[in-house]
């Protein structure tokens, strides 16, 4: 059978302020196009459905609508799991009538051990948990990390296998040796201690959820999908998508990579103010783009970021590649905290274009002392 | 065919900071235990099932738990309207499903004009809405109250009847001529114009929400179910329950009353500080109920409130009954801010029990108004 592999939609997330919402809408557009074109069997959704425990209104219809086309009107069954962005509780709203029409969203650690089955392929759905959660389940005080966790689900699991379909892992956690974005908060990338991949083994394939670059890691039947959309100035060159995996096939062949275009993307444009604000080059840029400025001047360019904005409505980022001249103002208040040498120092160089030499530095010092050791300066 | 009727559930409603969810989910479970047993056809919720536009977790349980056991487990249809306290976006989530099971939530205007058919009755499932919504809807400016609004809804609905049906009005407003309640505050009640009864002569039975009393008004056919529990202490002694409606009696004989037991009750004790700390007294209030105490004493009881948590541990309101004596301080505030001549009357009064009389009362006064003129009084 096929499935499609998707995760880390982050519904409602925003970019510096910008809603994302019509970039998710235009790449769910393309991901249920492939779908059909396909004719996969189901759609993989490993967690983060929402950005936010308590969604928008706006994300909440936007999940409505993506999940309305897939399973009724396409008949696409859905496997979904929560992530640690989502709310158990309501991404779970709605889930006990969604099983009638073959739309199944595990968000209880209870209900991962039942496979979902389809055609050849048994699925496990196993949401994002707390340990303490695993604690109570396995009336187990010992576990203290994901993989101790793990290995007791993953042996349950088993139980259930039968040997006669392919056996297919979805969750939402951190595998080891994967390298993450800055989309992906520290904080929460370290609530997740990582998974060895060895544990893993017995899965035919594992649809991962939370991080947010397919290439997070480089296995052949170990994968994160990553997100459909750009989430940082950090994924301006990373390419989002969703994996098709054809459970027919060998293990190292099985997924196969489909890109989505952006629809509005993440341009970084390195250059001095004057080629910025060159016609020549900013009608290459889209004004629906996202932009980030990294300036090459160094000189003081007054009201700078509205100038700009002018030609980049949405700029997300600004930085200067080279530093920036100091203000007479600053120049001045940093003289004054400078000890009196170096002060010294500097008003010979910026007088004479030299350096004092050794010579003269000695000199300078030795009075400095004696000045000092007179009181004469405060 | 026979249908339950409620609202204004109001899931997640606090009663002075104590939860409530114990006593809904109580109430819950009675009326489900009737549904069963009067084996009804449907149950009709008329809005404002959520207290809050953005529900907690643990309402959102709540209703799931509800909706799962009247509609999977009992497979009885739901019909319900989103009310002024929900959220239409938020309350429609899964909708399209549920509407397999014969659960339908109706939260758009647009949606009213299609009758639900259950044997020999249609419903028309309005949900509360804007204004400004049934002006878009109707491309007609000139609609400024709910009458307006109204009067062109129900046309609407009657091309869709079946004369040989029965014609049932699920709606959430205020009906001409209710009274109500403070747990409806006055906001909400305001922005809801009054409805004149005439306009609902179409309907066979018309199936309120929105006011928490099921006396709000006093109708064979139109009526309000109120509230499954007491919100306020102003509803100490208010009955509260649902109907069932038997649309195969004449209209007035349509429906019939059915009490829920509350929980936790609302009592109000109005009683001497020495006889509501009296074991005799206070053993017969549970520990559960909410107490509104009415005290009788007038005398300053040092720490009253931390004293009478100690017998009643839900109080939900305190008042004096008779008032409450000045402590020594508030006495001297309120003497020192006394005009010359209260004072002077205040004095000779506390001194021989007696007023001035008009002699020395105009003694009184030409003295302090010739020591006012010297100077002498500040």
């Amino acid at each position: 059978m096929k499935f499609l592999h998707t995760a880390d939609w982050h519904i409602g997330k925003k970019l510096h302020d910008f809603s994302l919402i019509a970039e998710q809408k235009d790449a769910f557009e393309q991901l249920e196009a492939i779908a059909v074109q396909e004719n996969v069997d189901a759609i993989v959704i490993a967690g983060d459905l929402y950005d936010r425990t308590v969604p928008s209104e706006e994300a909440v219809k936007l999940l409505g609508q993506m999940t309305t086309n897939l399973n009724l009107k396409h008949h696409l069954p859905i496997y979904a799991i929560n992530g640690n962005h989502d709310s158990a509780v309501r991404l779970n709203i709605g889930a006990k009538w969604f099983k009638y029409n073959n739309f199944i969203i595990n968000t209880q650690l209870k209900d991962a051990f039942e496979p979902i089955e389809n055609k050849d392929t048994q699925f496990f759905l196993l949401p994002y948990f707390e340990l303490s959660l695993a604690r109570d389940y396995f009336k187990d005080p010992s576990i203290h990390t994901m993989t101790d966790a793990l290995k007791l689900i993953i042996k349950q699991m088993m139980v259930n296998f039968d040997a006669n379909k392919q056996h297919v892992l979805v969750a939402h956690f951190f595998a080891a040796g994967s390298t993450h974005r800055d989309s992906e908060t520290q904080v929460e990338v370290g609530g997740l201690d990582p998974v060895p991949l060895d544990l893993l083994a017995p899965f035919d394939y594992v649809a991962l959820g939370h991080l947010h670059n397919k290439n997070a890691i480089h296995h052949e039947h170990i994968k994160y999908s990553g997100s459909l959309t750009k989430f940082s100035v950090s994924e301006a060159h990373d390419e989002k998508g969703f994996w098709i995996v054809d459970t027919d096939k060998p293990s190292d062949q099985m997924a196969q990579w489909y890109p989505v275009t952006p629809k509005n993307d993440i341009v970084i444009l390195e250059d001095c103010f004057e080629n910025l604000i060159d016609p020549q080059n900013y009608h290459q840029v889209s004004d629906d783009d996202f932009v980030a400025v990294e300036l090459t001047d160094q000189e003081i360019i007054p009201n700078v970021m509205n100038r700009l904005r002018e030609y980049y409505p949405k700029i997300i980022s600004f930085k200067r590649k080279n530093g920036r001249q100091k203000t007479q103002q600053e120049h001045q208040v940093q003289i004054r905290k400078l000890a009196p040498l170096d002060l010294m120092k500097q008003f010979f160089h910026d007088a004479t274009g030299n350096s004092l030499s050794d010579e003269q530095l000695e000199f300078a010092q030795k009075t400095l002392t004696e000045i000092e050791k007179n009181g004469e300066l405060r």
